[in-house]
């Protein structure tokens, strides 16, 4: 099969070469916390596992993921050119048997995916409130994918629940200054919140980055608070651990 | 004025010696807790802030904070052993006309302590829930300083909320395990978390102490999540910012 890689597009490659995902220079490509959040909801899939993954932009998350496991993955992503970029680099991945884009609105997602039926549900949502002075980004497709236009937290944390079994987990990336809200959220939808992962960009500098792993219809007394993952060395390079995470290691 | 120490008491120093608090070996002594809230705390206070301290134990936390600023403190202990080392202590430091000691429960504060009138509320409470089947400490002092057999974290941060003025600040120190429900508590009281310090014992480790600022009638969307600070080094020692904290350097 001939996958089209449109003229805008390039190639990255992921896992030691292993993975390759299709990205735009001048679109809103795959971030870090993407692959965080499919190395940190890695260790949670089981070969017979379910996944759903909300928000998916180009699918990067799953990817990483469906590397060393043979579980399902449904993805929903509502801008046409992410979820199309998504679809490509599952078939250049010959993933096509195990990974499923839905492009459509995550709100609507008791439509065409089951409830109480998923193992997992991860997500890397839109990060910003839509406030009054808030500037938003001109470029549509990027304001969609970082601010809280089409979705809001408190509604992904509905669907994501919903389509989760009892016990089932939720893993999502997030900013820290709304870890409040995920949790009262997460509690107000039968989520206890398990565990936080902080990401420090510099030693010494505040947090920049949580993911956040919370269980259907169990309580949050247990939270386990990790200790820091740091980002970059005092080089501006990548510190050995984020290295790891994208070789796979 | 002579202070009476009791035979099996003995006095701490702290600050490099100009803070003498009284410890007694065999109960439930101040713990570095008690001094990392203080510390953390400090910085929140001026000169004409009235600063309530629930679970105040042997005053460690009040102690430690009033050097440096002239504010008030009204300290609530409901052990009469521990509220009289507070007392004492106080005395040494020659400090009764700031720092007030009520021997009762913290449950009836607002019998005692005006109503939305703090700037500024601190607690090291009793970390730990009294479920069935959980090892209480036979030593009932250290118990009731350790369990929440007279008051729980839920009632604790209505009295704190209570308490403060609006805009007030309420810090707490306590374990990452229940950093969901303070969470939960602090915004059914209108309590917005502002920031999360992380303690880790060891490098690596799970954080194992966190402190916690909240403000009254704000909301929680801008919380800070600092970076850990690690509090032993490779050798079992306290680390250099640690010794720092102890030393008020």
């Amino acid at each position: 099969m001939k996958i089209d890689i449109l003229p805008d597009e390039r190639i990255d490659y992921l896992l030691k070469d292993e993975l390759q995902i299709i990205q735009t220079n001048d679109s809103f490509a795959y971030s870090l916390d993407t692959i965080l959040l499919g190395n940190f909801a890695q260790k949670f899939v089981h070969d017979n596992h379910r996944v759903a993954d909300l928000c998916a932009g180009n699918g990067a998350a799953s990817l990483f993921m469906s590397h060393g496991n043979k579980a399902n993955y449904d993805l929903v992503e509502i801008q046409p050119e992410m979820a199309d970029k998504a679809e490509r680099s599952i078939q250049l991945n010959d993933l096509s048997d195990r990974l499923h884009v839905y492009n459509d609105d995550v709100k609507n997602a008791f439509k065409f995916l089951e409830k109480d039926s998923y193992d997992l549900v991860i997500c890397n949502p839109p990060y910003f409130k839509v406030t009054k002075g808030h500037t938003i980004n001109p470029d549509e497709k990027k304001a969609i994918a970082r601010h809280e236009i089409m979705i809001n937290l408190e509604q992904i944390i509905q669907i994501a629940s919903g389509l989760l079994k009892t016990r089932g987990k939720f893993v999502m990336v997030h900013r820290p200054e709304r870890l409040a809200e995920i949790v009262l959220f997460c509690s107000q939808n039968n989520l206890g919140i398990k565990f936080v992962q902080p990401f420090i960009p510099k030693t010494g500098k505040d947090a920049n980055l949580i993911i956040v792993v919370a269980t259907r219809n169990t309580n949050s007394d247990g939270l386990i608070l990790k200790s820091d993952i740091v980002v970059h060395d005092e080089n501006d390079e990548y510190t050995p651990e984020i290295q790891a995470i994208l070789n796979g290691n």
